[in-house]
Parts: C-alpha cells; sequence; structure tokens
C-alpha cells in the first residue's frame, strides 16, 4: 500500500494510509504485540520513557512530535497498562508518565532494534547512541539466541510451534 | 494523530493517518531501524520469511493481506536490502523472497517482541506460537540483557550514550 493521501494543509509531511486490522485474537504473540505498541511512535515514547524521560514537554522535546499525536500515544500507551500517568514527583502541576513493569519488560525489544540498527544502519566509524551498562558506560553484550541447554542459535535454528509456555 | 480518514469505498476495514517523518539521520538506531521497518506489516513478513515462507502465495495466505499491500511492502523490503527476490528454487515462474544476512539478523528483534508477547499479551494456559530450537523442540532461553563482564542487568541498568561501536 502505502497509497499517499492528500497533504493536509496545515502539514508539511508525508502522510501515508496504513492499514489497521486487530491482530489480537492470533496465535503469534509477535502479531499481537505489534498490534499493541507496533507504531514506531509508541516505541520511541517508550525508548525515551526507559531513557528517564517522564513529562510532556520533555517527550516533545525529544521527539518532535506535534503535540495532539503524543497525547494520542500517551494516552493510547496508559490504557494499555505500558505507561502509568502520576503526579509529579515534584509535586508540580504536571503528570508524569512511568513505565509500569510490563512497559520496562520492553527494553528487551529496544535493546533488540539499537543492536541491528547499530550494526546495518550506520557507515563505519559514524556515532550514534549505544545501550551500556548505566554503571560501568560499557556497551552491553549483543543479545544471543540460545536453546534450553545453552546452545548458541542462528538465526535458522529458531522455528516456532504453538504451545503453552507463558 | 490516529486521524480516522474517510474509509474507501472497497475496503471494510479501518484506516488511520499515519504521520512518516524520516529519522534516517537520528543519532539513535531504535529511531533509524524504526523508521526501516517500522510498520508491522513488514515485521509480520520477516517473521513468516524467517519461519521459511517464500513465496507471494504464501505471504499472502498467511498474513490475509491485500495482494497491493503485499506488494509494495515486499519491494520496500527488497529495496531495503531485507529480503533478496531470486528465481524459483524449482525452476517454477514465481519469484522467491529470501531474508539476506542483514534481514535474518531481524530474528533477535522477532524473538524480542514474541517472548514479550508471549509473556504480556495470553491469559494462562492460552495457547499460542512459541519460539523454539529447531533440533529438540524446546522453546529457546529468554533474551537476557547483560553487561561487556557478563552481569545479569535489569531493564533499569541500562542507559544510552553516543559511540562509535557499530
Amino acid at each position: 500500500m502505502q497509497l499517499k493521501a492528500a497533504r493536509p494543509p496545515t502539514e508539511s509531511k508525508e502522510y501515508v494510509y496504513v492499514k489497521r486490522k486487530s491482530l489480537q485474537g492470533n496465535a503469534c504473540p509477535v502479531a499481537r504485540t505489534l498490534d499493541l505498541i507496533g507504531d514506531w511512535w509508541s516505541l520511541l515514547i517508550i525508548r525515551d520513557a526507559l531513557d528517564g524521560i517522564r513529562r510532556f514537554n520533555d517527550f516533545q522535546k525529544s521527539l518532535d512530535i506535534a503535540k495532539n499525536m503524543l497525547s494520542a500515544r500517551l494516552k493510547g500507551l496508559v490504557e494499555q497498562g505500558i505507561l502509568q500517568a502520576m503526579p509529579a514527583a515534584d509535586g508540580g502541576a504536571y503528570k508524569e508518565y512511568v513505565l509500569t513493569e510490563r512497559g520496562k519488560a520492553l527494553q528487551t525489544v529496544i535493546v533488540a532494534l539499537s543492536q541491528w540498527g547499530g550494526e546495518f544502519m550506520y557507515a563505519p566509524g559514524e556515532p550514534g547512541s549505544v545501550m551500556v551498562d548505566a554503571k560501568d558506560r560499557q556497551p552491553i553484550r549483543k543479545l544471543a539466541l540460545t536453546s534450553a541447554d545453552g546452545r548458541l542459535l542462528a538465526p535458522d535454528d529458531v522455528a516456532t510451534r504453538l504451545g503453552v509456555e507463558h
């Protein structure tokens, strides 16, 4: 698809049509997860929240996103139990958006995206942000696919089957 | 956003506007990667390709996606060097879409999404697809965040900094 829609008059950026079909009944957890958080603004908000950002204005500054769009995305992430809206820690007037346990657990997805991007989306020597251990500031290890008995697996060694491992 | 657009007359599914802004110059590899493959049809095609699907009709059957949309997505993934279009292995008339090394390396992202979904998107005992070692059919280990010296890290222990680790 990616049919170009008529450009809204007040916006200079490109718009595309994206089909939305619910995948919540799907047997595949990849499909269910993408259905929930599979648009990139939401994942970038989660990335920023994992980086410690909590306030609307700070998300807005970091993402350079229209306020109404950010507002809709934050609302969605709260409804999905990824973020929690809380009174400001300093007693101020503004709400803070804090990751729930479910939201924090998306760190693995963000790290996987970051490591793939670091490997394939940069010119040699081009600086970019790197995921590090907050303590020693050293890059964390590359995520590895391993079997139940600890063997390192290549992408081709992984298959899917129906099960109730949840 | 998620402004509801007028429904195209031939389609019964919901359409939403999604803003597209290029993030290719961004310092963050999460942003660059999402910009490249951050729509869920593309990621579901990559999931199916990792599962061994190679032909247009088989992707179409698996994904229940409109042909013109699938066609555009496959073309995009080929242009991005994620898939390679090849003559059919059996000498037949149809092209096959095969993952490149760059594409195969997205297995880690798919596994991260699958494991998060398996943990948070299913009722207890509800069956779903599980990522397993192709050899022994046992679920693979949960991806773990580890420091350079091998310590297990919690989501909060991971930070980002600018670097040239690529």
